[in-house]
């Protein structure tokens, strides 16, 4: 168990809580901000959650989501702040303006990046979701979790971990997973909501995108184009592809630029691909943005990635 | 625990085993049969793996999936059977031609159809796969769970729960699954092969199925065609759109048929429909064949939707 005692002595002398997250919220900023909402409601003290951005349609189902505001809608200051998923202070965005002068901010985060911007910090960079970590708090402040409770952490741990398939899930993550199944989540319908529906407007740029897969390298290299931002990782149908290592997507940013997408299964370090053309990223998940036509692009990539491979083979 | 006495007793007595699952098999049929197949080897028993089909290739990336014959290279008559995964004795197929006279059949399996079978039955209908089950013998059997034992468990687990989502994903399935974790089990590796991975002809059908796409009925039905079977449940690709109950899809079965698979969320029992039409199924997964054209068979189905969803709104 982690060292929850400072933080949870802020909270308990606290009259009133801010609950933050970043910008553009996924499952898990969310999940975690309605946790930390439902547990510091349970010890008695007044919590106001907030979010920069609107809540993407399928997370704004979530029990309690209706209950986060934009800063704009709160006129209070806040000396005592919990921060969740965020790895700096900037990406909470507009919510600082809700800060009272000096306040203590409670910085509760799993990314490896996390800068520690808090003034109590409990940071663990193994931790599969930042909800993993709240778990841990609400055993440690031995809160009777919730069937609400239990679904909200649940999210955050499905999204995060995309359905328990990434490599950060781990076995206290199915442990967790387990025993919050055995409080009642609807884990079937959270799966079915969270990860298996599709938006009118994905289903057409999947349409539209697939219909412009190529396959090259002998098979060893996929590529598609797409003109909208690619939100829900279209790039890995390339990638998927049997036999596949290195997926590619290309997409127009402006009349004179291409945003390229890597992704790659195990053989090419597409951070090297991306770093070469002003980019950066993993190993596994890199980027760049090229100067030029898309078929100039196209070309540029593949003879980047027909080296790379080739190299691979020597 | 389960009741593994009489089975266990007759492995033990055994000079050598039979180790059979179903024709057409997926992760768990093989799963299993490599995971009773490591079993008995642990015990010193000579074992021999059969199935009537060819492996998927995706499934045959397993570990010891390359001793998995066909019953006409087997030479051998076996006297005691140990069929997984299988709900009936019809389901093995031509594997049956290898048993001696008066074999004696241990059956193990959680479809909730199963017929007892077997000589011995172990069929617990809330596993969520035939391996869960397998886990509970091996525990029982004390045998020290190997990387490869745990893997094969681990990938029955993931292709029977589509990836611990379908609602048959008790926490006791999660449980097990972290067990398999701390065995070693490269549960990112596995996910990515066995459920991420598309191949080619997918991808090819995905594409030409995803043009045909309708929505219809104020968006609460989607429906596709296709021109080759649906191994892959393309048909879940139009009921998960967002705001769609039902999604169908019909293929050409031959020159004056059309069969239909209809898929539901949540609203319309479409085991009602299959029914009225000929065929059958259960409340969120049915179908039907159509004596007709395609054009016809469409009007058909949505105008039996049309009516069932006047029924919802009644
Ligand atoms: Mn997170
Ligand atoms: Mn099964």
């Amino acid at each position: 168990m982690l060292d929850w005692t400072s933080a949870t002595k802020t909270l308990q002398n606290a009259s009133q809580i801010l609950v933050v997250s970043h910008v553009n919220p996924d499952g898990d900023a969310i999940g975690s901000t309605l946790a930390v909402g439902n547990m510091v409601e349970s010890l008695g003290i007044p919590v106001t959650l907030v979010n920069e951005s609107p809540i993407p349609d399928k997370i704004a189902s979530l029990p309690g989501a209706e209950k986060i505001q934009f800063p704009s809608q709160v006129s209070e200051r806040f000396a005592v702040i919990i921060a969740v998923d965020a790895a700096d202070i900037s990406r909470i965005g507009n919510c600082q303006q809700l800060f009272a002068d000096n306040p203590t901010i409670i910085n509760i985060d799993h990314h490896a990046t996390n800068d520690y911007f808090g003034t109590i910090n409990v940071v663990k960079s193994d931790a599969a979701a930042t909800v993993e970590i709240l778990y841990d708090w609400a055993e440690y402040l031995k809160i009777s979790i919730s069937k609400q409770l239990a679904t909200v952490l649940y999210a955050g741990l499905l999204t995060d971990t995309g359905g328990f398939r990434y490599s950060n899930t781990t076995s206290h993550t199915l442990r967790i997973a387990a025993n919050l199944l055995d409080l009642g989540v609807a884990s079937y319908e959270l799966a079915d909501r969270l990860l298996e529906t599709i938006s009118t407007s994905y289903l057409e740029q999947l349409k539209d995108s697939l219909a412009t897969i190529q396959i090259d390298l002998d098979g060893k290299v996929a590529y598609l184009t797409s003109m909208e931002e690619d939100n829900e990782g279209l790039v890995n149908f390339a990638r998927n592809i049997e036999g596949v290592d290195v997926g590619v997507l290309f997409r127009p940013k402006d009349e004179h630029h291409i945003k390229v997408s890597l992704r790659s299964r195990q053989l090419i370090d597409v951070s090297q691909i991306a770093l070469s053309l002003g980019g950066g990223g993993h190993a596994r998940a890199a980027g760049c943005t090229i100067e030029g036509t898309m078929d100039e692009a196209i070309e540029v990539v593949i003879q980047k990635l027909k080296a790379a491979f080739e190299g691979v083979n020597e």
